[in-house]
């Protein structure tokens, strides 16, 4: 297919007497939100967008184009943070359409629903059903599910309720040459042959478009504290969180942290949140317990925990929020600080893991790595500690050019996974590898790994069509005849 | 290297100079253990048994055999349930004497294993470090790690905890050609290109030859209450779990079905277990709840939860067992449940799942059709209720052949896995498929799943050297040249 040229405009005709023309836009006006990326870190370029209605119509554009050798780029909400869903010429195919809640089955607690159910929405049905769908992150109001699955999402309910791969019971999936995989099975145990499902998700679009899946739901939380305390260090963090994962147990839901710096560009941006702690702190942890339970007694267990923790000097200072807005006004703070970064000028970005038991040795040494080769370099280090999972953020010093502090990212980048893959960690905890660590791969990933999940890629996608140049493949790697036309389009 | 004969004594020589001769056994009298399933189902043939003592040692021998095109049966404790490492010809090897416990990391919580651990061993080291490792199963005492996770192992603790899959962090395999992938990360995050763990993990050795992994570790369970719940019915006893998950939640660790019949030969062949509640019930549940916390009160909790099942005449009667000893008592009910089987006569098994709303319907539909098709047949359903997964075993009639019974062994395969079908469920729940559902998988297997999984063998083993003849290769696609030398070893 590689050697001979693609008629694109046979493609089109083809797709838009199928899908109907409202289904295949190729203005430049119609399509532009599709090309960018979110933080307009990469501009891409396509033939069309389509925006089939369902399954029957996603598979009808894959076998077309697979018949016509032009890659698709599968995108959902379009709000990844490594550059998964940019498009370099192709189609962009938009799950958005299939929006459908298809079911909800109370007794079995899952939900079946369709790639492009915004995650909120997910949500809030599973809410009016009487469950608790725990994925949260901060694009929940505009991301999709199917790119929560593309991407093995995250997000700060890990630590109780695992990422989306834990979450997902079933898939529906269009494989690369536009065949159709049902399965769409709601069961807790199935060992009936190798394990398909998780080869998709996580898998970013490159070996199938997933169109729909089952996921487990959960007892609502009927009972909620949140508590945000002040430590000396992360290593004083990292002990309080050992013991609450012993004493609470499950009714430990959720453990952030956040480094100084991240709370004083709150507090700075945004002048109505009140400062929690009246003094500051080297180190912050942000602690929610829950439990289904109506009468379980929260309050008293987190004041019991780090009341001990206070008088082991593990604690400097806490407050604990009892009631609902309380317990907002303090994630709010957490939930913030991705948003008020933007606000302090260039920021070179790290979705890092390493073991729980390195987690504040890393952020440490990482500090100690960056500030010493950029003096006045200010480190945002925040994330899921219980995961051991950091968002080494790094804002430009202050006076510094924005331009030439970013031109220093990838410089930067070495030193930070350096000291991650000294300690046995991931360079991509949560956001996947997309573009903007597709280099990163192969310089820190096991050499037979990465042979392996090419020969996977060959085999599930011979052609070299599902999100070309994206993870495993390089862009030279993109089918020769589209790479020859689509500098025409 | 199909149409060349094997050289299987220079094979062995080869081996031997490695291994040294104690590591490679060829005699009829050291290696019979080796070639029969635990039940006797099967009688299979080897070359020879290897017994590597470390990683190099597999490696090479992987290696060595996929040079000379013999095929490779992996072993642990040979304890499967579905003939999944009875070799036919070619080498076994044994994985028993890579028995290390290779790390135990607290503040992580995660334990590295190699794949010859007995599971009792890491359930004790895990206990020694403070830790819970909850994978629980009839084999814990003889069946290894490896084992366990090539056949995605569930058990009673899978409700709360999950199954093998959801336990393990990180694997290290030697592949098909020889070639080690070291992917033993304690991460709790990890979104660097496609999960290849889940991959060989349930592959039944047919992918990948699994040497050791990094499972995680939980908190203690510092508090316990079992009780015995008898039920009008499978119905009942499913209403009483759904209040149980709702009330309870993660506290509930176990939720497990009998029918009378069950409890019945219990205590027929075992006069020293006492019945647990006064009088007879068709359907029977045992219910576990259990805490980290030294102080919850589980004993009013399951009292209030039972209380209102009685008040409801959804349970008939109840018996709480608070102490360990009495615990103890009402699990060995379960406990014992397969053993007893064997002493009532021919036995026709399956283990399969549906969607927990479905599960009691199933047990009803499907102990209805086979009472139909054969009177005097004695239903013997047990199992995970809580997970959707039941055992539904038939016993012989009382006074019929057993081998009689046992030849319409596929007839009743057909009309449970019928039902089991129309429920979208799965007919392997937690054994896997090995040799003997071999050919009912093809008969309900998604057929577009079934060609991926086929895709998928050919490029992790192209020479199909890895376990042939289980999961999705029949015996028919064993190596030729070792199918024809086979028969003269």
């Amino acid at each position: 297919m590689a050697t001979q040229a693609i008629d694109s405009a046979a493609l089109i005709r083809t797709l838009t007497a199928r899908l109907g023309p409202g289904s295949v836009l190729t203005e430049a006006g119609d399509i532009g939100g599709y090309l960018v990326e979110t933080r307009g870190l990469y501009q891409g370029q396509a033939l069309a967008v389509l925006r089939p209605r369902d399954l029957d119509e996603v598979a009808f554009a894959v076998r077309s184009c697979a018949e016509a050798g032009v890659p698709i780029v599968p995108q959902g909400g379009n709000t990844g943070l490594v550059g998964g869903g940019v498009p370099y010429g192709g189609v962009v195919l938009s799950l958005a359409r299939l929006d459908r809640i298809r079911e909800v089955e109370a007794v079995n607690a899952t939900i079946t629903v369709e790639a492009g159910c915004i995650l909120k929405s997910v949500q809030e049905a599973a809410d009016r059903a009487g469950y608790l769908f725990p994925l949260s992150l901060a694009s929940e109001g505009s991301c999709c599910i199917g790119g929560n699955l593309a991407t093995n999402a995250g997000g700060t309910a890990v630590l109780r309720y695992g990422n989306m791969r834990e979450l997902t019971l079933g898939l529906e999936v269009v494989l690369a040459d536009g065949r159709i995989w049902n399965g769409l099975k709601g069961l807790r145990k199935d060992n009936t042959g190798y394990d398909l499902k998780n080869l998709f998700i996580g898998s970013e679009g490159t070996l199938g478009i997933i169109t729909a899946a089952v996921l487990k739901l959960f007892p609502k939380a009927h009972t909620r504290v949140t508590a945000f305390v002040g430590c000396p260090s992360p290593h004083h963090v990292l002990k309080v969180f050992e013991r609450l994962r012993e004493r609470a147990s499950d009714q430990l839901t959720a453990f952030e942290t956040m480094a100084d710096f991240g709370l004083e560009i709150i507090l700075k941006h945004r002048p109505a949140a009140p400062r929690p702690l009246s003094g500051r702190h080297p180190f912050y942890a942000l602690i929610e317990l829950s439990s289904s339970q109506k009468d379980a007694d929260l309050q008293s267990l987190m004041e019991t925990l780090l009341g001990e923790g206070l008088e082991e000097g593990l604690i400097e200072d806490a407050v604990i929020g009892s009631s609902e807005a309380q317990s907002q006004a303090l994630w709010a703070l957490r939930e913030d600080l991705s948003e008020v970064q933007r606000l302090e000028g260039g920021s070179i970005k790290h979705d890092v893991a390493v073991p729980v038991s390195r987690v504040a040795e890393f952020i440490e040494v990482a500090t100690g790595a960056c500030e010493a080769e950029m003096p006045g370099i200010r480190v945002c280090a925040f994330g899921h500690i219980g995961d051991g999972n950091i968002h080494f953020n790094l804002s430009q010093p202050v006076s510094m050019d924005k331009s030439a502090f970013l031109a220093r990212w990838e410089h930067f980048n070495r030193i930070v996974h350096d000291i991650v893959n000294g300690m046995n960690g991931s360079i991509s905890a949560e956001h996947g590898i997309g573009l903007i660590k597709l280099d990163e791969l192969p310089h820190y990933k096991d050499p037979v790994a990465l042979d392996l999940m090419r020969s996977i890629k060959r085999t599930l996608d011979p052609q070299n069509i599902l999100n070309p140049g994206k993870v495993v493949t390089t862009r030279a790697d993109s089918p020769a005849a589209f790479s020859e036309t689509a500098g025409q389009s």
